[in-house]
């Protein structure tokens, strides 16, 4: 694993760091911040970028819980770890947050001339059709690689995490909650795409990566009718979101009060798809996230 | 002038224009939000991006302060306003935020293929050489066309003024303060380049832009010499930045010293010169600014 930057930021670290994948096989890239205080100091190097040490084994104390944050299309690590503002408040809670990308990448990497599929568009499925079996493995890499990857190298309690995201990574943190009891504590997004069974943003890519529209694993709108989540879910939705009707995030919130799910879907009035939107909630989702992930 | 967005954002509204710059000979383009509650109510509207109504005069009551955030090199109007996290104290202390480009910009625009001069290197001077001399007028610009401008289209009070940037628009914010006494009540500074007439970030843009490199007039650690600063004085610098050399923000520090310069300037260990130092810091001189903007 090669550090490719480490900012202080908050009294703790946000590192970028890359490493080859086994089931994307490319080289990925991630953020992670490790907040400050006891924690920070015993994390990675906090000078200047690129010199730090990150190999080091977890310790038995002073390990992070973990807030996974998966992105938007045409996000990379980068989007939310520069321009959602979490930093601040997951430094004060004493919570690490992990930035995945959204794909795999690189030249030899299929992709496709839309912005809504290939690279930058994984929805964080396995797919199975050609061109894009070979690298297109976003499930096992977010919910497999990764965390081995991280777990092992960073100070974090793999026993305390919690899972969000935006838009398709919305998507792919509550179909990753639901379809592993346990694993997450706690759930939440901002303006998830929620029925991508019933949806452009879905049936396109689901067609392309799996050969079927019918993926119901993969939609958490029917994922909520069938499962629900054994923990509390957040969801916030901005009124004036430009892609409501593509989101289909009322259909979620709709399974959610059939079900009777713990937690909120809250809608938010006036507020758009934009990190404008997202920077705003953001603190009460750390603070949401940090109840759950108390000892 | 345009309206290019509008994004509601922690309860307030973060906008981008863009109007034709007489000083400076092109389109302009510039951010500012305004904050929430009743101040925000009373702002542009809050919805979709681009068809808000920024259209209107100022009135008597629920006139904002304003804070002008002078950005550094390579930078636009957009890097401050997406990363460095001001709106959400900037809306519960009622302050609004101005976020001016950094240059002319255009085809008809001369440029330089460094990084350090031409378009997003402005230094916040009238050029008086050519081919600078017909567009590069950034002084006159965010001193007296963009402020004219924005107090007769925004609910904004124009006896409340602070000013504070970050490396080049650190030095903007420092020159412009001392050199217009009574016109804004307080001034900060991240990383400021604060020496630049002893500065290779300075004496090659002076010589360019001015045909001298002499230019005391637009040096902050002169000007502090000479004339000081009637009010408080913020600076934070990153201890391990990694253009302490070019900065020479310890020429200023000195400076203030000497002078006994009403204020505080911080080096903060470990941080360097990026986003997530300027991040860090931000709540920091958002409060010192409301504190002095007051009524």
């Amino acid at each position: 694993m090669e550090v490719v930057s480490e900012n202080r930021c908050f009294g703790g670290t946000q590192g970028v760091y890359r490493h080859r994948s086994q089931c994307c096989g490319c080289d990925m890239t991630f953020g992670l911040f490790l907040p400050g205080g006891d924690r920070g100091d015993r994390g990675p190097a906090t000078g200047n970028s690129g010199h730090g040490n990150a190999e080091r084994g977890n310790s038995n104390d002073g390990q992070a819980p973990a807030l996974w944050y998966l992105s938007g299309l045409t996000c990379t690590h980068e989007n939310a770890m520069v321009k959602a503002g979490a930093q601040k408040t997951a430094s004060r809670l004493g919570v690490a947050l992990i930035f995945p990308d959204t794909s795999p990448r690189g030249d030899g990497v299929a992709d496709d001339d839309a912005y809504d599929l290939g690279q930058g568009a994984g929805f964080y499925v396995d797919a199975t059709e050609e061109p894009w079996a070979a690298n297109y493995r976003m499930w096992t890499y977010v919910t497999e690689e990764l965390p081995g990857l991280v777990f092992d190298r960073f100070p974090l309690d793999s026993g305390r995490q919690g899972i969000t995201g935006h838009s398709m990574g919305g998507h792919g943190a509550l179909t990753a909650a639901m379809r592993l009891p346990g694993r997450y504590r706690s759930v939440s997004a901002f303006a998830p795409l929620s029925h991508p069974t019933e949806s452009d943003w879905g049936r396109k890519q689901f067609s392309a990566y799996l050969g079927r529209t019918d993926a119901q694993e993969h939609d958490s709108t029917l994922l909520m009718r069938d499962l629900g989540f054994d923990g509390p879910v957040l969801i916030d939705q901005g009124s004036s979101d430009q892609f409501l009707d593509l989101l289909k995030s009322s259909d979620l919130a709709e399974a959610m009060n059939t079900r009777g799910q713990e937690g909120r879907f809250r809608m938010q009035p006036g507020y758009d798809h934009s990190y404008f939107f997202v920077s705003t909630f953001m603190d009460d989702h750390l603070e949401f996230h940090a109840d759950a992930l108390r000892n």
